[in-house]
């Protein structure tokens, strides 16, 4: 068993032990809301958006973006457990930022393993690579304004979304903690309301 | 302004005004790992698995599986951030459970509103459906452990996966808050390392 894992049950561990009423927590989110954001290890959207368990649904992929997977996310979220408006947070210093599907699909034909940065991607690992990234769109981001609007609009305009759900956009800085906003729920998209 | 939103700007603006020294983390995830769970309400991965900011990756969708977005994610985890094991979380009651392709199709079809459970699915919402839902794969579970064993098989293979990364394939309890391990991390696709 490796180190990581032995600390990752004995926080759990400690957790369980503390369980409390939690286990009594209802299937759907008591607050009605969902919030799709980036896998970035620096954000913690229970701390910085001010939930507890049983709040709200957390949606998080690469880059936080309206992937088809996380619009099926947020239709189950809706449709099935009655969430009632959706938040898309982006963030300052995401990792999307800094690559190309140009870039990304030629590291991986090069080799799997872990790429180092210095200004531009560097392959130190050898060996086996593989053609596939080329065909994956990595939803790179090139303007993180831009990046929250399209997602909000996507989302907005996707055809399994009703036209009536408030979507906030928001740039979360990961410098201060705080949220940015980037669009009201009203702005984007106001015809399809 | 809705309530809600007015509640986690200012759940926001308590965090940012103790944010502290965590403006200086490093984008890539300091203990070099991630997790892959669902998005559901009573579900905390830096709580239930001991993560501060800036520690793990931490990505979600509905029933926290090995989706085509999923695996986007992790691969850039691994091969852009640095990631070193990962780990495949679903867990017990989850919603995912409750439905088939068939039925949210159907519910789709009938309307986009919030639909009522007991023991069955009904749409007391009226008005406009869309067909499109009978072409998404939601990504249902109808085997709790089977789900898990099946997507930590499905990343273990992924061509742009690296053949001896960690994968350990848990089940989170949420009447206890107890993790469960269903697969060692050298369990499935031992072939593949």
């Amino acid at each position: 068993m490796s180190d990581l894992l032995k600390e990752v049950l004995a926080a759990n561990e400690s957790y369980a032990n503390e369980f409390g009423e939690k286990g009594r927590l209802a299937l759907p989110p008591q607050r009605r809301f969902a919030i799709l954001t980036c896998m970035d290890a620096r954000l913690d959207p229970a701390k910085f958006a001010g939930l507890s368990e049983g709040d709200a649904h957390v949606i998080r992929n690469a880059g936080g973006r309206a992937s088809d997977d996380a619009i099926r996310s947020l239709v189950i979220s809706y449709k099935l457990l009655g969430t009632k408006e959706w938040f898309v947070i982006h963030h300052t210093d995401c990792g999307m930022e800094l690559f190309t599907n140009e870039i990304m699909g030629d590291l991986l034909a090069n080799s799997l393993e872990t790429a180092q940065f210095d200004g531009q991607w560097k392959d130190v690992g050898k060996g086996p690579g593989s053609v596939e990234g080329k065909y994956v769109n990595f939803l790179t981001i090139s303007n993180l304004e831009q990046s929250v609007i399209d997602d909000v609009e996507r989302i907005r305009n996707h055809s399994l979304v009703p036209g009536n759900i408030p979507i906030y956009g928001y740039i979360y800085d990961v410098k201060s903690g705080r949220l940015i906003e980037v669009t009201k729920a009203t702005e984007i998209g106001k015809a399809n309301v």
